[in-house]
């Protein structure tokens, strides 16, 4: 990435992305190898005016440090420093960027999937808070990449591609279309683009569907809808006007389904990490809305042990429809990472839901929503199920099946 | 650093510097730079039975960016999150371990001092609780320094010798006789170090002392003590009774005086750094206690703008004696960091005093122990002002003056 290309990026993400305003505070998340695209976007943010921007560095060897030498008697304990933190990004609406690109991928491979779930489930616990102001779009947020060499060489590994000499430069040559970063006005291109899923979600909002089906190699799976589920995509807004796009890049549209009418199999088409261990060769099966079964062919246990969170663990909090057409999906590449990956294909979240893909939601107590059929998770985590060989249709109330995307394309 | 010598390293600074105990929680404070240091303590840490381990992580390339550009509208802002993460600290006893090494010692040079003023004062405010808690050792406390390439770059060329072609390394071969690394028992050394400062402590209480005074080239300085200022080496003690090393190296004994009777003028020996800029050649003046003028040959604005901080940045907190048979000193050397240099001199402190080194103070009010001559204030900066051409002698209670430090030996 160039001086030029990151401070291009920096301002597509701030301005655009997080509609930063002046008097704002920003929170940016990475690790130290995302120094330079994180300190292009403080600059930005005190160029715009902000009161306060604060770098969250994780450093994950010293959570492996963590996840193995931690005594037993800590596991569960939820950090009040942690709590007190994310409390206040909530409380002074802390705008949230959080840049993604690892220092080194495979760090948390081998680690103890029981005891990263016992410690991740405590932090969850700490910033429940601060999850449900993400979900319920309360304060503005974006997931966006930045490449690292370690996770360039893993991408063009796992590819039919010789892995280059810089992957790092070869993996943003990658990224820069997908971020629509190629455009003569990046900023006008990312909007276009959003205007364009909102449109979508319209379309399919128009067709008042009752669910969705999949059906393709080792999956056919059916996903039930509430009326009050509503498709989104392109974006959203807080409550105070501010709009914002939680992902770059995104090309999904979905909803928040009703839970309790999941029914059937699907196989992931795409690898995901939990606590920083890649699970690939997945597969999910459903009954009357509970995850009954699962298996995968790595890292099985931390998919066992991270369904074990909570009961909204194992149901279905979000619905996401990807077809191929989109840059990312044409790259060709498994990117290993859900932010892109998911954008790639069509999805299910195990997990919390969406408000704002859920009509008149936020006026059901938490704790009660559930029971409608919205599910409340501490958690939330994308499954791939889609690839040009799944066939996706829709059902309507009056029970007529339309095709949603075939080969591998929008029908709709 | 050997992967082996740091790991001695971080033992004694876990184990031997902070006492620390299964159950205690440990915050690591440095910049990226001094990472490997920084994992090699959390590690230890866990080892001991740590609860929490967490590295503040600074950015002096943020920092510069808030210095340039955050809006005049926000200069004196008192972050409510920092406040908090340091109430935290104390409410839960973290021991904190301050690693010193910049990346960039550079850096600050030519940001504007009232700014970083402003903003300092406002981060002194918000910390003031944690200073407290410092200052009065309610928690376990260590700083100490970890070589990088720059910092040995500045050293050498600093001095006589030519810069060698490995900086850091060499800054470190330099590093560990100064911090007792090499003796077959480090920890031993440590401790048996310690011990000798504390006996050097309680011959100068047995003195009566109510003054001391400097003398040499530019310097007649007079420090008034107290019948209750308390000679102090070696170490602290927390309410919990951790014996705990505040500064890894340490070479002096100090007191905190009775800052109404300073008077004179006294030359720094060795440069001191405000907000990262170095201040070179400063001079200090006072009567009656006051700080009445001042003048440096470099940044001379920060110091003028550093003590405008509050009232007592403009009066004594502490004086300090160390001789020249330390191997600080005798390394010849100037290493730009006042946790080393200060080890080096003697030196006077502008700002706040230490409980321990007053006796009785901790019964006294905050905000009324100024009166009675203990100093009260948010900040402490160590100003060095002994060489061997300065002469130290003390006034005891007959008035009989007697020689402290001649030649750059200790007499007593």
């Amino acid at each position: 990435m160039t001086e030029r290309e990151m401070n291009a990026y920096a301002a597509v993400l701030v301005d655009t992305c997080l509609d930063f305003k002046a008097g704002g505070r920003l929170r940016i998340a990475c690790e130290a190898v995302n120094r330079e695209l994180a300190l292009a976007c403080a600059r930005r943010a005190y160029e715009l005016g902000a009161r306060a921007v604060r770098v969250d560095w994780s450093d994950m060897r010293l959570a492996r440090a963590q996840a193995d030498l931690l005594r037993e008697d800590w596991l569960d304990d939820k950090p009040l420093l942690t709590r007190r933190i994310f409390e206040t990004y909530v409380e002074e609406g802390w705008s949230s960027l959080n840049i993604l690109g690892e220092e080194d991928p495979s760090l948390m491979e081998g680690a103890d999937p029981a005891r990263l779930q016992r410690m991740g489930r405590a932090r969850s616990l700490a910033v429940k808070n601060y999850h449900d102001a993400v979900i319920s779009n309360r304060i503005a947020w974006c997931v966006a990449p930045s490449p690292t060499a370690a996770w360039g060489k893993a991408v063009f590994e796992g590819s039919k591609r010789p892995v280059p000499a810089d992957p790092e430069a070869a993996l943003w040559k990658e990224l820069v279309p997908i971020l629509r970063l190629d455009a003569p006005d990046p900023a006008r291109a990312v909007r276009e683009h959003m205007e364009a899923l909102q449109e979508r979600a319209r379309r399919l909002n128009g067709l008042t569907l009752r669910a969705v089906r999949f059906r393709g190699p080792g999956t056919d799976l059916t996903v039930a809808l509430a009326p009050e589920s509503n498709w989104i995509g392109g974006g959203s807004v807080t409550p105070d006007g501010r709009n914002f796009y939680p992902n770059l890049p995104t090309e999904e549209v979905f909803a928040s389904p009703d839970w309790r009418g999941t029914e059937g199999r699907a196989a992931c088409t795409r690898p995901f990490d939990l606590y920083g261990q890649k699970v690939r060769g997945a597969w999910i099966e459903f009954k009357a809305g509970q995850l009954v079964d699962f298996g995968a062919d790595e890292n099985a246990d931390a998919l066992a042990r991270w369904v074990e969170t909570d009961p909204g663990a194992r149901r279905l909090g979000e619905v996401a429809l990807v077809d191929g057409s989109g840059p990312i999906f044409r790259s060709g590449l498994v990117f290993g990472n859900a932010l892109i990956d998911e954008n790639a294909a069509c999805h299910v979240a195990l997990g919390s839901a969406y408000e704002e893909a859920y009509r008149g939601i936020e006026s059901v107590a938490e704790g009660e929503r559930s029971k409608l059929g919205f599910n409340e998770s501490m958690v939330h985590e994308d499954l791939m199920i889609g690839s040009d060989a799944v066939e996706v249709t829709g059902v309507d109330a009056s029970g007529r099946e339309l095709p949603l995307i075939s080969k591998g394309r929008f029908a709709v």
